[in-house]
């Protein structure tokens, strides 16, 4: 039986595996993220171990530890936000009986494209009644809804739960971005009245804000989403844009104002306090984790590899022991001191102690995108002192230990402000406006998301959004900024059908 | 519009709905757990709200916010547990290709009759190649690792996964205790080495040890299954028991030692330190947390419903306000700043400020199984005190508000001793041994586990198991206890062929 052993071999690997760790520590990760973004998003997922896109089967991904770790961390803050503001969690099936599916029209025809179907089972039994790997939880959960809401005493009914959801989709996948599974959270609301329902699409706009943009520092305009370009059955969609690097949008989570339309067709009613019958009004709410996660690495990264926001950073301090000949005891023990101490502060901490060179683990967990890094040295184990460099702006800072739980904590809230920063400012610099369309066309080439003057988001707007959509290679109506405070003036016409135009909205291509 | 009041309404409920919150607030629970456990076990799920049976999917299970919040607490712990043991997560797809399912023959045959299929797809797409729902993940992970072990610096890799599993289950459902699709960790480890490996088992028997018993509080015997009674494609089964109130056993977390039939099917192969390739040595093991969950409640529930141990329950302290017409402002007030305190405390704490009568209030939150109850009158309000209740021991202590931190910390870690020893000594009160046929069968009746000798666990001994099955009504042989010091004698014989005895096995029924 064959013995792990520490030598090194001399051997070389077969071609078709993936190289061993120690031959492939030369990593110098170096791509341009903004003149080639697709290029550096495939190769990042790739060298930093995120996710392996060999499965087998299209569209379905395998996360490796480095996203998987990050992921966690991104829902455990997103639930939690959840549950301080009154949201409890539940755990739905799966699979949907097709019966169920079927129950809301505009939902069934607008998901029905998308469903896999579970139909046989065992050794060949037939099911009764197909079921659908659920591509979102209306249906699942309304039936319920309809059981547990008796009065008005058991509203606001606020339920949330985390998983996987599946969508036969045609597009082409994305690892993270677009795939046919993905993971997210689905928040199910339920009201007395239309008031709090639409109160409730604004709570899950501030959590939007709260989590993706102060937590994981992404950038995003909130928008109300032409009437064309609704949730399957909601009276009104608001969702999330990002932009990638490559200028084009990336939808985030998006929230939907049912109103009554789901209530009626499932039957989710409440007494009110004089006896009467009323239908319910909902919402529900989407964050994709996953989706998140895919943006916010691109969002952040660099032409170096990953950035990762310092709260949801994998690892966190990543310690690299430099052992000269003298004192290599005495370094690798003051290694061990700290990384004790900052594991006790709380912190997810690393050391490489590998046989690669310092200079290749510093490019290795830099391209990893761990926020910072304790370098340890014959001086700093001397003099108790460490050198912290921070993985955004590549400063180095030399403290005693004395000092570390102070400026480890500053460093890291530092480096989430500036890749804030940073992106908002690049977010900022992507925005524009046209006031006519051949500005709007040249604009959309140089890559902006742009904000125009337009006849209505109604359904009446639709056909001059397909007009912008077949002139400008694409691009697409987003919707209204609901921030928007602008009102166009009597001179403002839509560029396409010449009328008044009734809103501004952003244009832009989507990822 | 319907505006929520706080008025209560004397309208009647509709029979085919729940019962209002308000007029179900006389609950006592009152169901006698060891000698009706079935009735107990069904009315306790619904009563407080711990799952739904009403999905209309056989064996899919609804779960409600009482049992979620408890089962994420345990997920939690339970990959605390793995990270300090070195293992890291990943997420693999819920699907997989028929032909990767296919690839170990015991494996497929094991699980072909249990697993769900995804065939079509959309609008009537025929999918090219069928997709199983996993029920469990050998053969989705398999593959990858074989691209990602190349060489022995590769190893050990110990990777885990958080998801649901779907089995096509025939045996009749219970919420929790059995069901289609169970929510559970599945852990895959792959070493250079067969005594890596069989070290690996060890070491998933403390983790159950450490988490099942140290912080769930469950009793339970580790257990090497016979080889008539293994996972399909292992070499070694070792599964832990533990009983329920009615004497049956219910199976818990199981490791399984993969020796190299996986890594040589699925060509997960190393090459040493010399150059020269190995096929890899793996185990797995799969803690099922819904069913964990099942067996805790089952396990410390008492007469009057449930029983949390202090750190899984969804609220721990609940705090009761009693309010008398004079200083309800100051008791309300006092809720209020106790409650914010036991929350930087770090605790889930919830006033119960609804309309019921405090002793109604008592009894629903101890039918809930909430840990510790707070109750806040005029004279705590006035003295600075409080009042706890022990929802195990029953017992109350007036303590000091300086007081509450230590208490609430003694307090919760002595109700998870109690809670566990009692358990423990119920636990063993139901092990005996026979050492005939006659006292066997006489005990099994008894609804013991008895400890009898054995001819053999390996394939010659089944016809015996089978015997006893059909002599003792379903009784089945479990395996040797893993910790099992006693060698037969001579005179020990099999009850059934008569052979001498080569080991002690345990028999009961299954749950």
């Amino acid at each position: 039986m064959a013995k792990k052993k520490t030598k090194k071999t001399a051997k070389k690997p077969p071609v078709e595996k993936n190289p061993p760790k120690e031959d492939s520590s030369l990593v110098t990760f170096n791509i341009s993220k903004e003149s080639n973004f697709s290029e550096w998003f495939t190769k990042i997922v790739q060298t930093a171990e995120l996710a392996d896109m060999r499965y087998g089967v299209k569209g379905f991904l395998v996360y490796q530890p480095w996203s998987t770790i990050a992921i966690k961390k991104m829902f455990d803050l997103y639930e939690q936000e959840l549950d301080d503001f009154g949201h409890n969690p539940v755990i739905f099936p799966m699979v949907i009986p097709e019966s169920n599916f079927q129950i809301e029209a505009d939902h069934v025809e607008g998901f029905t494209p998308e469903v896999f179907w579970v139909t046989t089972a065992g050794k060949g039994d037939i099911l009764e009644e197909r079921l659908a790997l659920r591509p979102t939880s209306e249906t699942a959960m309304y039936p319920l809804y309809s059981l547990w809401i008796r009065s008005w005493r058991d509203l606001p009914l606020k339920l949330y739960q985390s998983g996987s959801v599946f969508r036969y989709e045609g597009k082409s996948t994305r690892p993270f971005l677009r795939g046919r599974e993905f993971i997210w959270i689905e928040s199910h609301n339920v009201f007395a009245t239309m008031d709090e329902a639409i109160a409730q699409t604004r709570e899950d706009m501030q959590i939007s804000f709260n989590v993706m943009n102060g937590r994981f520092g992404i950038p995003f305009i909130q928008f109300q989403r032409p009437e064309w370009d609704k949730f399957a059955g909601a009276v009104h969609t608001y969702a999330a844009d990002t932009l990638m690097p490559d200028g084009r949008f990336l939808q985030l989570p998006s929230t939907h104002l049912l109103g009554d339309k789901f209530s009626k067709a499932f039957d989710i009613n409440y007494m009110d306090d004089e006896g009467e019958s009323h239908a319910a009004f909902q919402t529900c709410y989407g964050p994709a984790i996953s989706r998140i996660f895919g943006g916010m690495i691109a969002v952040h990264g660099d032409d170096s590899g990953l950035i990762f926001p310092f709260e949801v950073a994998p690892i966190q301090l990543i310690i690299i022991p430099i052992l000269a000949k003298k004192q290599a005891t005495k370094v690798k023990a003051y290694a061990e001191e700290l990384k004790s101490l900052a594991k006790a502060m709380g912190y997810r901490v690393h050391i490489d102690d590998s046989d690669r060179r310092p200079g290749d683990k510093y490019y290795f967990w830099e391209m990893k995108g761990v926020p910072l890094r304790l370098e340890i040295g014959r001086r700093e184990a001397q003099e108790g002192k460490v050198t912290i460099f921070r993985r955004d702006t590549r400063e180095k800072t030399l403290v005693t230990r004395s000092e570390l739980k102070t400026t480890i904590q500053e460093m890291g809230a530092n480096l989430d402000k500036s890749i804030k920063r940073r992106a908002q400012d690049f977010f900022d610099s992507r925005l524009s406006r046209a006031d006519t369309l051949d500005e709007l066309v040249e604009q959309i080439k140089a890559r902006k998301m742009v904000k125009i003057p337009w006849c209505s988001i109604e359904l009446d707007g639709e056909p001059c959004a397909e007009e912008i959509k077949d002139q400008l290679a694409g691009a697409e109506v987003r919707g209204i900024d609901v921030k928007e405070k602008e009102v166009p003036s009597k001179n403002e016409k839509c560029f396409i059908c010449g009328k008044q135009a009734g809103c501004f909205v952003y244009v832009g291509k989507q990822y």
